[in-house]
């Protein structure tokens, strides 16, 4: 039996008004979405704010993940770093720390070739062998493309257990799940996408790793149940109900980037009451003003109960 | 109605050994696309090889394509060029030849921002108003995304009928759906994609403009019916023996680009026996020697039993 | 003696306001070039609008300007189009007129491997053998970097006479000189920079093709000059001056790519009383307002006097 | 007197053939490098290996330069992270070592506007107000280009000390110079090229950080000796060697990125006998076979005596 097929949300972080880790609020989330079903939590992945988190920040984002599953789910560990060494440090403390799995880049900021990401994941399943290794193929992160070959390869020799596409290509994604099951299913392949799922599942995906899922992980739940019972009518429209909540994240102006994807997503998550504040890490502001509001209209016109107002959550009008 | 929805095959050009328009050649492809029951096509886009073709050349394939089709299915021509009053000509020569609608990109080579896209295709549209105006949406190519807002306020105006998109960005396609749904539907939206066609029709797509439907129309044309139909196993029954097909434009190496691309579906149709031969336009060469063998091997896996032999269709044999 | 080497500015084209092509500006403006002392003529480059205009227009501004240099320096013909045929018959247009040589880039729109460069060049040559060809490297519009060892190939074996370098890439263009030398000297290097030309000179460029010399050529002149004689502070001292006179590009706001580039040149002219109008080609708007007045300031504070004032020139006070 | 104009090499890191920190080839190197008359160092920049290092080796790396360079010349410490807090961490620690100025990029992996880049430079500045802080404008690496009037803003503000311009834009590069220079030369301006130094200190450069300079730390100070004499054609002259030199990094075939830029500069080091090996960081293999004698050959032919040979450096022949 594979632990690591369905809804595997990528755990976005509350902070507190004053930068700390707000573990009141993460115990919230974290229960919500394991109450609505998902079937893993992906920590300290881009969207967990990992690369603004120094090494003990990140020991206590996924201590507390841990703490709070509590074994009724997975917990995989994102090992992000610029290059090898530097990522089997996380790997090994996220190992002391009893995660389920490792999830790593190919290396970035220094660039070379194929030959040095083959090396660069043999060496850190070398490093930490006990764990399950997670690829993440994130180009616009790190500005390489995983190429379906060399994931087929390091799956078929045991070296990679499987990958979360978070490439937006999804013509490479279908032909990877081609080779895969021609390979003998040797790799998870998770999506990364948000509103295209439906498509994944057509293609055959094993699960998805929906950044938005911490906002709505009911829907993300109900699509994947709808998959696995062949209702593709449901799953279509399951999946045109989270494309219209994804619009939070289109609703901001003058912001880009993390500041207004991940800055929707707490944003939401602070007016549906799930997150105290909708803070963001340094050097990134929490959305305010018109920004929280434009949020707050997505989200009704979704059919959702705001528990706070935007004065409120909207830190500019304090 | 709308006479432009459903499967609409960018339509390959043969040529003779010798680099002239191959009309017998040709019909025989169109008579068997619209005998497999595609609902128009696309004339002088990217896979018509229009940015290789000379003036002359346009005219001819253009003037060819609409007399074989006859009435039969609408044609719709591409306008590629660099900037607007190049693109005017174009415009104006296919009126003059009888195109049911035009298709022209953003403006390449020299780029500026959107005010200049805007004002290209309002000029576009006051120069020839009787024709429907399809946007094309090919990054690829010219380097500039077409955004949503912009393709909704143009589809508003009446300057747009619709799009064909291209953009390989399902996520800014759903949302473009979505944003056309609510503004009443002015625009015709079809995608470019081959191996995910599954995945624009779960999101709404109103048909469908793939390259592989040279190769095999009959799969296209069955899944945009399973699609009307609402039977999603179809679908994605055929969506996944189409992705298997494409592997045809994978399978060649040591070339890249429309050569590999535009290359593997000629020399697959001149396997099948539908062209002469697999020519290529000047400065490309034609597949040959085990890329032509490779493409044989996949057309073979795929269930085709083909009418010529490899050493039949290699030139690099005779 | 190499007939190609020095200050060969690119040449604007001017417009009267309805677009047609301004004759009388054109002579004022290319009169004024070689009374400076300029060594040549491009004309039909990216600067000339060469992908703005039809077939008709570039005739037209070919002809006028091989007719108004009339033998005083050798005009070079950019042939600019996305694939060889194309360029290939606007190569035997220019042949036609009298074109002292040619100049094209890497195919565009449809882009392959280096093997289908290096045949675009060859196939051109073969067409056209009487002129001597430059290749033009763009890649801000065509979107490839053309490899050294393919240009000095290229430049061996006679299929080419030079290289306009508008790369931006320095230090591949220093490396190319070195090559070049290497391999006996067989191209013409000229660079397309406009405020290091100091450092293309360091180099040992063979001349340079500064849009900014429609502005002001006696400023490149005197640096080429001071070059050529050995004078290393007169040479600085005129790229500072020229540097800051370029900064008419940056001026401009709310404008980018050829509105803000060729706009500014086309304003500054307008205001320094060398060009009627400062009309741009479609879809591109002449500056106005606040720009013009922009680009005035720079002109002021860099000493020139102005034949017209701000009003005269801002079509939008009209 | 700004202590940081010059030449400020950005220091290889030599390592044994086990992966430790090889003190002994670290203190010929460094030795070698005060002694040529470099004004500076900049240790743990990208080619310091900086993002392959954990903090631990950073640290290491660190110390040892400074104990070292025993107060002869300044010491630059990079704090090169993904983002602001893990930044800090950096220039902390650096400040607790002794370093006299501290170098950051901006933000990368996650990335934002020029808001959040301007926000991470403030509060690096006011975390470790004590030290000057240098902008390092990489983008080839962050993916951001610094623009100029943040820069300049910044500079005024008293944020930044200065800039390491390893942006390849020497345009951009030009025109900063211009306007440090209209507000009071607030910024101490390096050129991170190597064989375009000669084209920046045309522009006015204050100094250079030539990676190069490990290998030939005399030919960048008699450049830089030459251009504050205002001897021109000795700049010229040295510039030429150095650009012939630096053939090196183009020697290896079948490597990229960091394996053959650093790569190549530790190979020659090793073969002139100042490092003991050419080891590489993981994930990254030392060159090795013909890449070794590739780099041999480009150092005999500048005139380089060898210390050792191509056997002894290349360990896949041990």
């Amino acid at each position: 039996m594979n632990q690591f097929r369905g809804v595997i949300p990528p755990v976005v972080t509350p902070l507190t008004a004053d930068h700390r880790l707000d573990v009141e609020s993460y115990r919230r989330s974290i229960d919500r979405m394991i109450a609505a079903g998902v079937n893993g939590l992906f920590v300290l992945g881009s969207s967990s704010e990992v690369v603004f988190s120094t090494d003990e920040r990140r020991r206590e984002i996924l201590a507390a993940a841990i703490e709070i599953a509590g074994g009724r789910v997975p917990v995989l560990a994102g090992c992000i770093d610029t290059e090898t060494n530097r990522v089997i440090e996380h790997a090994r403390a996220a190992r002391e720390m009893g995660a389920a799995a490792i999830v790593a880049t190919a290396p970035f900021y220094a660039l070379g070739g194929v030959a040095e990401i083959e090396r660069h994941f043999r060496l850190i399943h070398a490093a930490v062998p006990e764990l399950p290794l997670f690829a993440y193929d994130i180009p616009v992160c790190v500005h390489t493309k995983l190429p379906n070959d060399l994931l087929i390869r390091l799956g078929r020799d045991g070296v990679l257990a499987g990958v979360k596409d978070s490439s937006n290509d999804d013509v490479a994604f279908r032909f990877l799940i081609g080779d895969n099951e021609e390979n003998g299913h040797p790799l998870t392949l998770l999506t990364g996408q948000e509103v295209v799922v439906d498509g994944a599942y057509m293609a055959g995906a094993d699960g998805s790793v929906p950044g938005l899922a911490n906002v709505d992980p009911y829907g993300y739940v109900a699509m994947w149940n709808a998959y696995r019972n062949g209702d593709w009518d449901s799953v279509r429209k399951e999946q045109n109900k989270l494309a219209a909540l994804m619009r939070i994240v289109l609703a901001p102006s003058g912001v880009q980037g993390f500041g207004s994807g991940v800055g929707a997503f707490k944003t939401a998550m602070a007016l549906l009451g799930v997150f105290d504040t909708n803070q963001m890490p340094e050097p990134v502001l929490a959305l305010h003003g018109d920004n929280v509001k434009a949020i707050a209209d997505v989200l009704r016109a979704c059919g959702f109960e705001l528990a706070r107002t935007v004065e409120q959550v909207d830190v500019s009008t304090e």
